[in-house]
């Protein structure tokens, strides 16, 4: 039986029964390292032709954007980053200038949230392969779970806009679409794309609203795999519902311009790699929360008994319809 | 410029431009991450008819010298093992089983030192490839460093016999090799190479020994590249030389037996994957040492302040060498 046969969720059925089932299934592996504070780990592999293509996204912002998903995955569980370690598998004619360019754009984009490189592995390899693993430090208490979610009319927030990622591959893909975007707007979407931004920044907000007393109500991820995505996966671990309502997405105005309000919603669903963080607190909280953050910044939809999770339209032209995840990006 | 322009030594000048030089040089990369504690990091990247082959070693055992290879550098820095992660990439046509049989020796090496897998990343790629990252704790004033060791008559100790794993590796590629061994012993070699124990038996020891008071006088890395390598790397980080006795060198009776003593020298001192200890402490802290651990353990050498560094011979019948890197003396 070979890997094709078993497609991507076949093999992770099989790997999930290697790693002890509390520490897995969220955006990092948390491990206890004191009474108060836990060591959060995540580990992406990026192969050449796979994950990034010199076509769409030149080394200096691959590197960018892998060291901004790994810090993406660190913020979604409310922990500050400590450090990377980088392993590189590189073919004896790959350019040295791809090299030192990944690890540029790499280390600009770690710089920023003062994250070290910390060292890592070089091999030989005829296909260039980079894994990076980040981790980072979070109070016991404050650690952000998918499996937190509650019921009770929980607000649903987006932390900023979503499709903007999506629309600037297309221009990258595409050079016939959005001729008519002026410049500026042009390069910011296509920079949403390149140099995307995890939201580390929203975690002393989060923790200013939330206090330090009491529990610490809180559920969420990131939403490298979509807006949609996120949801159905808090929801899920959680064992809750959600109504979403599309007019409450966030999408940026340029977007809307661009292209009609049906694919800018399909984008900002499924679209991906926006790193936004999907959250899911108390609605008085949630208020909070958007207001400070501002931005883009919404709350889109609430947490219902019911586990059925909802697209609704406040504005009644829609009819409400299930939000599925069919387009899950199947690795195999 | 291609990488095969600058080599392996150029490709890492220039990537550990981008590491902060105070955190990497050793066997792990080292973090506070409070007063009392460090986190030890290692980041070992495998691929696939490079690294391993199912020629020698089974995936199995490919697993398993992945898990230890990795521990093996914690125990040289120290550290405790919290967890590893593991990113693997597959191809649509590798077998299931292959998969399943790596994680199984991962995990029986793990199990053995209560380390659970703490997640990772499953990709495609045309080339089999995997990245382990490991995490350890080591208790601040307890580090082991290569660049700690003084000149002043330290001993250097090597922790158990060397050679064994290359004369295990060279059962599996030559079967007209070794012929006359019994059959016990032709397994013990093998299992030196296929299933290699990282020492973190050694570090309880060598806390009783040197006790929790006052400074932690000692210095190691791992022999995973050899003892001749272990030995020039810590004297080089730590400025100092030293004379290494080529009759104190741990040889199995085995190996002695199999081959000529200019042989059992050469596998042992540059042979590699025992993945021994090699330790640098005070004579006293190191008799006590090698009394405790026992099985092997012996003191090769002392340091010196003259930063040479020597192979002796105690017996009287070669004369001294200096010790190289690059295999000098090659089978005399």
């Amino acid at each position: 039986m070979l890997i094709k046969d078993i497609g991507e969720q076949g093999l992770l059925t099989i790997l999930q029964k290697f790693c002890p089932a509390e520490i897995v299934g969220d955006d990092c592996a948390v491990i206890p390292t004191n009474p108060h504070k836990s060591l959060a780990i995540t580990t992406d592999m990026l192969v050449d032709g796979v994950h990034f293509s010199d076509r769409t996204t030149g080394p200096y912002y691959a590197g960018w954007r892998a060291a901004a998903a790994n810090l993406s995955d660190l913020a979604a569980m409310g922990a500050i980053p400590l450090a990377v370690t980088v392993a590189l598998a590189v073919a004896a004619d790959t350019a040295v200038d791809w090299v030192e360019e990944f690890y540029r754009g790499m280390t600009a984009c770690l710089e920023v949230y003062h994250t070290p490189i910390a060292g890592g592995d070089v091999v030989r390899s005829s296909v260039v392969t980079v894994a990076i693993t980040a981790f980072g430090e979070v109070e016991c208490d404050r650690t952000i779970r998918r499996s937190n979610a509650r019921s009770s009319g929980w607000a649903i927030v987006a932390t900023g806009v979503h499709g903007a990622s999506r629309a600037g591959l297309e221009l990258l893909l595409n050079p016939e679409f959005g001729q008519n975007l002026e410049k500026g707007d042009r390069t910011s979407l296509i920079l949403a794309h390149q140099r995307p931004k995890p939201r580390l920044d929203v975690l002393p907000v989060i923790w200013e609203i939330l206090g330090c007393e009491g529990e610490f109500c809180i559920a969420g991820m990131d939403s490298s795999d979509g807006l949609a995505d996120a949801i159905i996966q808090v929801c899920r671990a959680s064992g809750v519902g959600a109504k979403v309502d599309r007019q409450k997405i966030p999408i940026s105005p340029i977007l809307r311009e661009l292209v009609s309000p049906e694919t800018a919603l399909d984008w900002a669903l499924y679209g991906g790699e926006d790193f936004e963080l999907v959250l899911f607190l108390p609605m008085d909280h949630a208020e909070l929360l958007v207001e400070k953050i501002g931005n883009g910044a919404a709350i889109v939809g609430i947490t219902t008994e019911n586990t059925d999770i909802w697209l609704t339209d406040s504005s009644g032209i829609y009819p409400d319809i299930v939000l599925k995840l069919d387009r899950g990006f199947q690795h195999f």
